[in-house]
């Protein structure tokens, strides 16, 4: 730790600022004072909006999504295409995917992957909530949105297993060429699925 | 601005997370899902901490450092060498100068360097108190620690004519090869200082 110049408060605003992912020990010590000399423009709509996001943030309990309410924004959006939901292993990823703004569907949050070298099995993510929802019946397709790695290929397997017998189609993300991508920088297993997934122009 | 995802309270947090220095639109958001992850571990205490900073961080009125008490902590204790007073452009530096632990003195934070094309002139900076602090006497030396830029470099000289007559000697910072630095990698001006400020091993 540095010496302390400026009083318990503030070396204890830059230890906290310094645990916000983005910022490290220099970056937190550089936004503190920011923060503190734009007191007025920065500092207090920011603690009064972190204020309000800790009393008020929850997790919904239907698909994981964090709001302000539970049932969240999302699942209660009566323009939303209910017999569809896409399962994502983060809310980040939930988060992108809107913004992407492809589909308007609903959304199940797993809240990671399996992952038995660090102890993460079927009952620490919220797989057996997404089996209870689409029992529950009006879901005709569920898009398995995990990322493209090893725990997340095994997790879309083992959901896959669990929906057994239920009647849905269960689809995943396509593989290929990222939009803008180009060829000389992607991996050989890219290149040889979006080869594989070649379409007719 | 993107699509809303998670209620406005959220958007707000995020909107307002991307005017600290260090994240941008894309690293707030990952912060703020962070922060709500860790509602308990990071954004309660982070939150607090920053209403502590908005009801009791002030400027000190003696040198320009911020802190929760005026005149600050530096200025107050009784341990440092009330005859010499660090001349810096901004607290960042005094935080820096401090970090270094190379001189137990006093400062004085200008708040910024003379700029005519920004209009900023003499007014707008901390110069007239750091005159009268010296003419109050007990100052025996004054370093002038302003960066190594044409605007610091026209500040010095400024304050340097501001506090001709009085008994003082005014030094600044020597320049130099960085500790560590590689020649290869520095301009003409700091070579030629370095060979012209040599010194006898």
């Amino acid at each position: 730790m540095s010496k302390s110049v400026a009083g318990p408060e503030i070396e204890k605003l830059i230890q906290l600022l310094a645990r916000v992912p983005g910022l490290g020990p220099r970056s937190a010590r550089r936004a503190a004072l920011h923060l503190i000399k734009k007191k007025e423009q920065v500092l207090t709509p920011l603690a009064e909006a972190m204020a309000v996001a800790r009393d008020s943030v929850t997790v919904c309990t239907t698909c994981g999504n964090v709001d302000t309410r539970d049932p969240c924004t999302i699942c209660t959006d009566p323009r939303r295409d209910n017999a569809v939901i896409i399962v994502v292993e983060d809310v980040a990823d939930l988060w992108a995917l809107e913004r992407a703004s492809a589909m308007n569907c609903l959304y199940h949050v797993l809240g990671g992957t399996l992952s038995p070298l660090d102890g993460i099995g079927p009952d620490d993510l919220n797989i057996k909530s997404l089996v209870e929802r689409v029992s529950a019946g009006g879901v005709k397709e569920i898009i398995i949105a995990v990322n493209a790695t090893v725990e997340g290929q095994t997790t879309a397997h083992y959901i896959t297993d669990q929906l057994d017998g239920l009647d849905i189609s269960i689809t995943r993300l396509a593989h290929g060429v990222p939009v803008g991508g180009e060829l000389d920088y992607l991996d050989e297993g890219t290149l040889t699925a979006a080869l594989r997934s070649r379409t007719t122009l």
